[in-house]
């Protein structure tokens, strides 16, 4: 091939997603569901923040699709605490896409109104490239990883609609610097919110729930 | 293009990649240059990793390739502990491959035998699908990622030659299950050691040094 034809191709590969991502968001719109996109790198509290949110919103519907590269350890989490969860095991590849997620929502009985939370593969670079169906995108990001990541994964800091700050207990053991991390969000972003929570404990997510209310 | 022509292009992606990161490796083996491969999510530890060791072995040359998909702010941090490094900018690719590494190989002055330390895009599932020229794999995984990333994340355990456990002294606020985590890689990968350490205090890496010492 050419680098013409490779380029048509990865183009043709993106506008299909992004075909597939906008019916399956209007076909879950007619139900009433609204999706969320949940985003971040390997263990930084993807799971475990989706069960604080849900926990703390008892009036809602809710419906899971994790997605891994192998395992159903999350999934089988999920379920023993009564959530709606299906598994999605992309066997390899480093991102959810559009046509997978759209056949694996078929999969779960969405019977009334609510949110459904989509896990993508922890991974902070491939997940962003691709709409899957979502109405929003929600990242996840832990004081672990350290205050540099805005710099060195822009792309999944520009394109989130809400950013949590996770296991927000062990900043001061991490020597967090959280002006550096606001500022590499402020130059990438200006109008996702930051929420500090802590899922341990359920603090701040308050606030996350008062906003998923407000905006969805 | 059809389905068969995809598999042709991506199988050729492949073996292209791998003939050229053998070229690395070779050419690099003439000079007497160690290749390590060091691979991890983002804010797993591996910048630090590498400055514990270069720190353990003053008998040492290092060279150092930076991967970032943007920002150069651990090759700053390189150049002024007084080590030879080169950034690579992936501009969103979210992995090394053999040809870019052979090119920036080119840019750093290797005219001592040493180690080269070539540090991967922070990602936990794409690096490990491509050789770039290394003749071992260190894997980097952190306590605050969780236990369950052998399970998850199962081809970069595999293929590690060596694995890094960082950050020790969080295990305590973490819940990290040691068993559940070694139980986990024994399945996947049974020659990689696993070496313990906390980059802040340099503990563990001792044993890492005498290892690398016996390996290279």
């Amino acid at each position: 091939m050419t680098n013409i034809e490779k380029i048509d191709v990865v183009q043709d590969i993106y506008e299909e997603n992004d075909r597939i991502a906008l019916e399956t968001k209007e076909s879950l719109e007619k139900v009433g569901v609204f999706v969320i996109n949940v985003m971040g790198s390997p263990g930084a509290g993807k799971t475990s923040s989706i069960i604080n949110i849900i926990r703390s919103m008892p009036e809602e519907s809710f419906y899971v699709i994790e997605g891994d590269i192998e395992s159903d350890i999350d999934t089988i989490k999920l379920k023993e605490l009564g959530i709606n969860a299906v598994q999605i095991n992309t066997n390899g590849a480093c991102h959810l896409d559009a046509p997978i997620v759209q056949k694996y929502a078929k999969k779960i009985d969405m019977d009334k109104p609510g949110i459904l939370f989509i896990e993508n593969i922890g991974n902070l670079v491939c997940p962003a490239e691709f709409r899957i169906g979502e109405h929003i995108k929600m990242l996840i990001c832990s004081t672990a990883e350290g205050s540099d990541k805005p710099y060195k994964y822009p792309l999944a800091f520009e394109k989130a609609n809400i950013i949590l700050l996770t296991k927000c207990d062990l900043k001061e053991f991490v020597d967090f610097d959280d002006d550096f991390f606001r500022k590499g969000i402020k130059g990438l972003n200006k109008t996702a919110p930051i929420f500090e929570v802590n899922a341990k404990t359920g603090e701040g997510f308050k606030e996350v729930v008062e906003w998923i209310r407000k905006n969805r």
